[in-house]
C-alpha cells in the first residue's frame, strides 16, 4: 500500500454474510474506513472489525440520508486523506447503487477506485424461494426496473414493454408504487392472476415473502418491512417453500490488516 | 454431513476466482464431486483439490454438450449415491444457467439441493469496464436477454421493448446473432451510432473489449473468443478504460474437507 488514498466501490450483496464475494471479504478487511448505508444488512457489518472507522451515509428513512453530493465529497476528502476506503453498498454498485455517480466524482478529483460486484437482491430472492429469473418456456429474459420516483414526479415507466408476458419483471424500490405499477399493467393487458411475489430482506434472517398475484400482491406485502423486491411473471408459479438458508455463524471474521 | 446425497446448484461467478462468494468457495471445499460446464473459468477449477472427483458436462462446442436430460440424470444418480455434488455454473444458476431445469428433476427424485447465486456476467463486464446497468439520466433500468436460439428457430424477441431508449440492453450467447439484433434494433429507431460494447471473457486474464456502436459493434467483435457479452445503450458512453484488475495469485486454495 501506498500513502496514496483510493476508494472501493463494493457490493455488499443481498445481506447473508456468506454471499460476500471473496474480494469484497478481503477488501473489508483491508479498510481504514468504510462508507456504507442502509441496505447493508447488519449481519455484514457485524463482520468488519470493531476497530475500523465506519461511516454510515443513509438511515432508514430517507430524511436522514446524506445527499449524494455530499457523499461524492465525503469519499473524496478521505481518499486525500491517504486513506483506503471500502464504499459499501447493498446489492452491486452499478444496479441501482449509483456507484458510478461516485467513480465520476473520484475520476474528476484524480483519486484511484475500483468496483467490485455483488449479488443483487433479484439474484438472493431467486435463491432463497427457487423462482428462477429466466426458465425455459416461462422467461426468455428479465428485466429490472425501479419503483421509486422523485418526489411529485409521475411514474415514467416503458408500459407496453414491461407488459410483455416473456420477460420476467423485477421491480427494486416498489413498495410505495406496486399498487399503481400493478394496475397499469393489467390495464395494458396483463392477467390480474398473473403470479407475483414480494420478498423482504432476501437472505437474511427477517427474509418474508408473499406469494400471490399481480392483482393482489400490493396489498398483501403492505405489512413487510423494507426493503421489499418485487417479481411478477410466469416463473414465480415455480416458488418452492424451500427452508430459509442457514445463516453460518463461525463464518471468519474479518482480521484487521 | 449425513449420508444422504444432496446437490448444490452453485453460480461460480464471471471467471475471476475472487469473485466467487464465501459460500461458493466453502461448498467446493465440502464437495465430493463438481459437476460442470465449460463457462466455469479454468482459474477457478485450479481452485478445486486435485483429489475432487470433477465430470465435465459442456465443452466448447455444442456438439460435445451432454444432453439437459443426461444432465439430470447424472446430478440424481450421483446424489443417489450418497454423495456431496456441487452442479457449478458460470455466472449465477437462475439466469440463463438452467438451474431451475435441474432444480426440478431433484424435486422428483426427492433429493435435498438448494441455490448459492454467482455473479452474471453482466455484473461482471459492468465492473471491470466502468459501465453501469443503470445510471441517473441515461438508463433507468436494465434487461438481460439471450441471442441464442434453437437451431432453424426465428429470433422471438419482443423488439418495440428492446427498443426502448431508457433501459440498457445486455444481450448474452449473441455472437452469432447479434448483427441480426442491431440491425432490427435500428430498423425499429434506435440510432445506429448508439453506444454498444462487446466484452469477451470479463474478469479473467482473457477479457477483451470492443467499444463501438450499435451498427458496427457485431463486425468489430467478429474476433473475440466466447463467451461474449454485449451491451448496448447510453451507459456505454461512460466506458473507462479501466486497468483489468489484477488476479490474486494468493488465493487461499481450497481445502479437501
Amino acid at each position: 500500500m501506498t500513502t496514496e488514498g483510493q476508494v472501493h466501490l463494493v457490493g455488499a450483496g443481498p445481506g447473508d454474510p456468506e454471499l460476500l464475494t471473496l474480494r469484497a471479504h478481503r477488501l473489508l478487511s483491508e479498510a481504514d474506513v468504510i462508507v456504507y448505508d442502509r441496505l447493508v444488512s447488519p449481519e455484514i457489518m457485524a463482520l468488519i472489525p470493531a476497530a475500523t472507522r465506519r461511516i454510515s451515509v443513509g438511515k432508514a428513512t430517507s430524511h436522514h440520508t446524506m445527499p449524494q453530493e455530499a457523499i461524492n465529497r465525503l469519499l473524496v476528502d478521505l481518499a486525500r486523506q491517504g486513506l483506503n476506503v471500502v464504499r459499501l453498498k447493498g446489492g452491486d454498485p452499478l444496479i441501482f447503487g449509483r456507484g458510478s455517480e461516485e467513480a465520476e466524482a473520484l475520476r474528476d478529483a484524480g483519486i484511484a477506485h475500483d468496483y467490485v460486484p455483488g449479488i443483487t437482491a433479484a439474484q438472493g430472492a431467486a435463491s432463497t424461494t427457487g423462482v428462477p429469473l429466466t426458465h425455459r418456456g416461462l422467461a426468455t429474459g428479465v428485466r429490472y426496473v425501479t419503483g421509486h420516483r422523485a418526489a411529485d414526479a409521475a411514474l415514467d415507466l416503458d408500459w407496453d414493454g414491461l407488459a410483455r408476458p416473456d420477460t420476467t419483471l423485477v421491480i427494486y424500490m416498489g413498495a410505495a408504487t406496486m399498487a399503481a405499477i400493478a394496475a397499469e399493467l393489467i390495464r395494458r393487458g396483463r392477467p390480474a392472476d398473473l403470479p407475483a411475489m414480494a420478498v423482504a430482506s432476501a437472505t437474511t434472517p427477517r427474509e418474508a415473502r408473499v406469494v400471490s398475484t399481480l392483482s393482489q400482491v400490493a396489498e398483501e406485502a403492505a405489512g413487510l418491512e423494507a426493503p421489499v423486491l418485487f417479481i411478477v411473471g410466469e416463473v414465480v408459479s415455480l416458488c418452492v417453500a424451500q427452508p430459509l438458508p442457514e445463516l453460518l455463524t463461525d463464518l471468519p471474521m474479518v482480521a484487521n490488516a
